[in-house]
């Protein structure tokens, strides 16, 4: 019997580099994307390439398209400064519905080659603050799915996974590294250089280290 | 005070043009948005181009991404015919989770440039075909958009408006002529050459045609 498919929504970053260890354990064939959206930190989707090579996928794509002509983030829009400490509320860095965007694409993929699985690493730490990684919004994007799709209509749709959303930072950070994550090539940092240098101060890089801190593992990141 | 802001889906074709010209008549500042993601007629981007320009819309912009690299359309993929008579069930011509992506972009602009509607011409004589066309799944994507947005969660997120959903082919025609659509502008075939001409065989040809009969209207649309 051939095994099942997942496809791997992966940014480069240290939990989605942890969803592919997590999908790839429990024994999935393993679809990886990426998305080159018009983010600052182009270096992310190096590390993309590089976590699906080492992890054996069966094909890594990487979809382009410009999320930047909409504007309204930081992430993508040169003239928002990306903040050098940890916000209150929605922060800035904040780009409109990207989850939605991902998942959507990430269901047109799974239909086309009938994966099973998506998986997505949002966490608890991420959705105190961005209002697409909460999981009422993951259930709610599941039963839109359903609805959408040919696949969902015949009653096999695609179920959406996000393994490390009730995890911590450290929690996830020791889950990858007894499956083996190298988190020294992954990449968190907003603005990152152009050889993956992390800049230490933005939001993501605060989190990532005090993740490495709670955990009491040794921070790998590879710092400016 | 200033008038409302709607992100209008404008694909070329004689539903979209329709509720441009809708969305316009309920005052609303427009704002449209077209894919160019590897469909085999280029022509439908002229003539969304076309209609935006006619209907003075505040901004028309046309997003780029590949999504023929999925595959598994009659519309993306070359290897995959356009069939030349309406199938049963769901028709090869079905793209994977388009509508959902399609929606998903809009919604991301919608969120930036703060507008309060999403218009989008699915009917119901597509839903007979596209799971992604029915009452049922659009309203599952608002309840998603409901909680995957910062507008959304803070209690003002963007509304979809389908106003063609109940309506025959011929309804949407004749009320498209009461609002001054000019339909000889649009283009519906799958398979339209460089100049929009249309092959009058295709599933969308023989609709459109059938529109225009059943309204009683001569039809406009350009053959080959």
């Amino acid at each position: 019997m051939s095994k099942q498919k997942a496809i791997i929504l992966l940014s480069g970053g240290l939990d989605s580099a942890t969803a592919l260890a997590i999908a790839k354990k429990q024994g999935y064939d393993c679809y990886s994307l990426s998305f080159n959206y018009g983010q600052r930190s182009q270096t992310e989707l190096d590390a993309a390439r590089k976590i699906a090579t080492v992890n054996a996928v069966i094909e890594h794509k990487i979809l382009d398209f410009n999320l930047g002509m909409f504007g309204g983030s930081a992430l993508t829009d040169d003239e928002i400064e990306i903040p050098e400490s940890l916000e209150e509320g929605i922060p800035v860095t904040y780009v409109p519905a990207r989850n939605t965007i991902f998942l959507s694409l990430a269901l047109g993929w799974a239909e086309v080659v009938d994966a099973k699985k998506i998986f997505l690493g949002v966490n608890s730490v991420d959705y105190s603050g961005y209002p697409d990684c909460r999981p009422e919004y993951i259930k709610a994007f599941q039963n839109m799915a359903d609805l959408a799709t040919k696949a969902g209509v015949e009653g096999h749709g695609v179920q959406i996974e996000t393994p490390l959303i009730d995890l911590t930072k450290s929690e996830i950070i020791q889950q990858g590294i007894a499956l083996g994550v190298d988190y020294g090539e992954t990449v968190s940092c907003y603005q990152a250089d152009g050889e993956g240098h992390a800049c230490a101060i933005c939001d993501s890089c605060r989190l990532r280290k005090k993740g490495f801190d709670d955990a009491g593992v040794e921070d790998p990141t590879r710092y400016q």
